[in-house]
């Protein structure tokens, strides 16, 4: 598949909402972050270093599909990101398959991506690998053993930079030894409605884990989505940082559940006027900005959870979640567009797939 | 018609949208003040008395029925208003059919409306005789002529206290001469959205016309829409009154008309959006004030007479007029409603009326 093909649709297997506890998780995500023995960190690569490490990882990726890793949907393929222009770059970003670094600066880097968009594996961002696996809903042991999987595969062509004791090397000493990050995204309308998601984060910090925003690292918590990841990559096995996560993640569902149970309950009127008119304005308006989309779409997911809103699939809402964001609307325009065209274009789609 | 059935329908004739100007003249309103020969004025009568104007009124209104006036929808019924509960006086003020001051204090005091409810005749308010013609759109002429109609039908039984060189007396100095007030109902969101709205109304003061809003004197201008009417009654003929109203009229039409078709060509994303979000709100809300109702309403009704919105017949903008307010709120339920609840009751009506 060309990269064409990805920029184009906003729609990733992840997106579809069939996982487990969909109505409060959208989606699971394992990264490993891998480095080849015998070669500098990337931020120490020469360009004909950082061409030979991508050629090694594409070799590792042929494997993949070679091999056909149980769950993995080929075919996975190698893009050179200098061969792709920066605005396509920025919608990989949008849709989650590659970091925002690595789209700032391509040169000497590259992405994988399988045919389902639910493998992706950067090459030379901070590290030499970055293998990421993207699931719907809370899947967390699934998910981890397919990124064991695509790692193993890997492995085959490859020759990890590992050390007995701090385990997996990384660039940053805070991936040491499992390079392992597990992360949940949660849509927490519900418990940021009532004013218990403060003191739910507070908590979770105790438990080691890192509560962010929907674009991860420093960025704001748009819609009431949020990214909740282990801190702690050493000293713990993967068992256990998944396990500890997923146990955490059962109960943030729980909590979540029960605020929307409460407000379904104790303010019924206030909750059907709030996703009521959500979803009116989202149908009606004709200039829409990226935050109040995200927020109106938050309450209509709320609507849709709750049974208020019947007819908007969640993975129409999934898939706005990219859809609507700056580059993936200049790219659908074949275009530029400065903020007023785009807030124009963002209302037209938004109307047009909730109306579908 | 018992008084019951004038009260549960929020419909009136005036409503159609079938007159001239319908996109910017919501109404058209004709009212003479006549006091009977031989009677001190209502605020001066015995209760004797007062159930004497009454009975005389009567028989007058019966008159108009007998003649069969042209134009009159026949019967016109009259109510004594103490047989009226007070909540159902309350409709009848919010359907335009009596005054404030008519509702409050019921004793000795009487309404006759006619069928279609254009003809209403109040009893012992300010004066003995207000009588009341209401058309749709611009029809000052035609209201005009059928207003002097009535006033003649009942005077084949009546003796109006006349001056010959005052005219009609009246209680208050300021209806003497002609007792004439007639005037337009006139919806302009565009000259305010624009911010013209003001200097015109400075202007039309110059011509001797007062702008009052929805509700008349003394009440603020809901949802865009404002009351065109004449201040001077005396040394003036009721045709030369009428022909100054209805030029000025014409002209504010005019201004109206420009200032959307400005909105339109200059604007169009921006009101698209407007109004796209204020039908949106309507039929999504669950709790909705009047205020805010009255003010979405005027956008969907600027979306409507634009070409935006074509779903939306105008006669159903118009009956929600009357069918939100408060006394009609709680008349539907069959009881008293608290502020929340008309807020409700208000919101679901809304979302049903504009869904049909």
């Amino acid at each position: 598949m060309p990269w064409n093909k990805v920029v184009d649709r906003a729609m990733s297997h992840w997106m579809e909402a069939t996982g487990p506890h969909s109505d409060v998780v959208l989606s699971t995500r394992i990264r490993l972050a891998r480095n080849l023995e015998g070669f500098p960190f990337p931020h120490m690569l020469s360009e004909g270093q950082a061409a030979e490490v991508i050629r090694k990882v594409e070799a590792g990726v042929r494997e993949i599909d070679k091999i056909q890793v149980p769950g993995v949907v080929s075919p996975v393929e190698l893009y050179r990101l200098a061969e792709i222009p920066p605005l396509a770059r920025q919608v990989l970003v949008e849709k989650h398959l590659i970091s925002p670094p690595l789209a700032q600066d391509a040169r000497g880097r590259a992405v994988a991506i399988s045919a389902n968009e639910a493998v992706s594996i950067m090459v030379n961002e901070e590290d030499h690998i970055r293998i990421q696996v993207l699931s719907s809903g809370l899947d967390l042991e699934n998910t981890w053993t397919l990124a064991s999987r695509v790692d193993d595969a890997l492995e085959e062509k490859l020759t990890y930079a590992f050390h007995n004791v701090r385990g997996y090397l990384t660039a940053c000493p805070t991936n040491l030894g499992t390079g392992l990050r597990a992360s949940v995204m949660v849509h927490l309308p519900a418990l940021v409605i009532t004013g218990q998601a403060g003191r739910l984060f507070n908590t979770l910090g105790q438990f080691g884990l890192a509560v962010r925003g929907y674009f991860g690292e420093g960025t704001d918590a748009q819609g009431n989505i949020y990214q909740i990841s282990n801190q702690v990559t050493l000293g713990r096995s993967e068992e256990d940082i998944i396990s500890n996560l997923n146990g955490v993640a059962q109960q943030v569902i729980e909590h979540e559940r029960k605020a929307r149970d409460h407000l379904k309950r104790q303010m019924r009127a206030q909750i059907e006027d709030r996703v009521g008119r959500a979803y009116g304005i989202l149908t009606g308006a004709h200039i829409l900005s990226s935050e109040e989309a995200m927020r109106l779409l938050s309450d209509v997911r709320l609507g849709v959870d709750l049974g208020l809103i019947p007819r908007v699939p969640v993975k129409v809402l999934n898939e706005l979640l990219v859809a609507i964001r700056p580059a993936f609307l200049q790219k659908t325009a074949g275009k530029d567009l400065g903020p007023f065209e785009r807030d124009v274009r963002r209302a037209s789609l938004v109307r047009q797939r909730l109306a579908a």
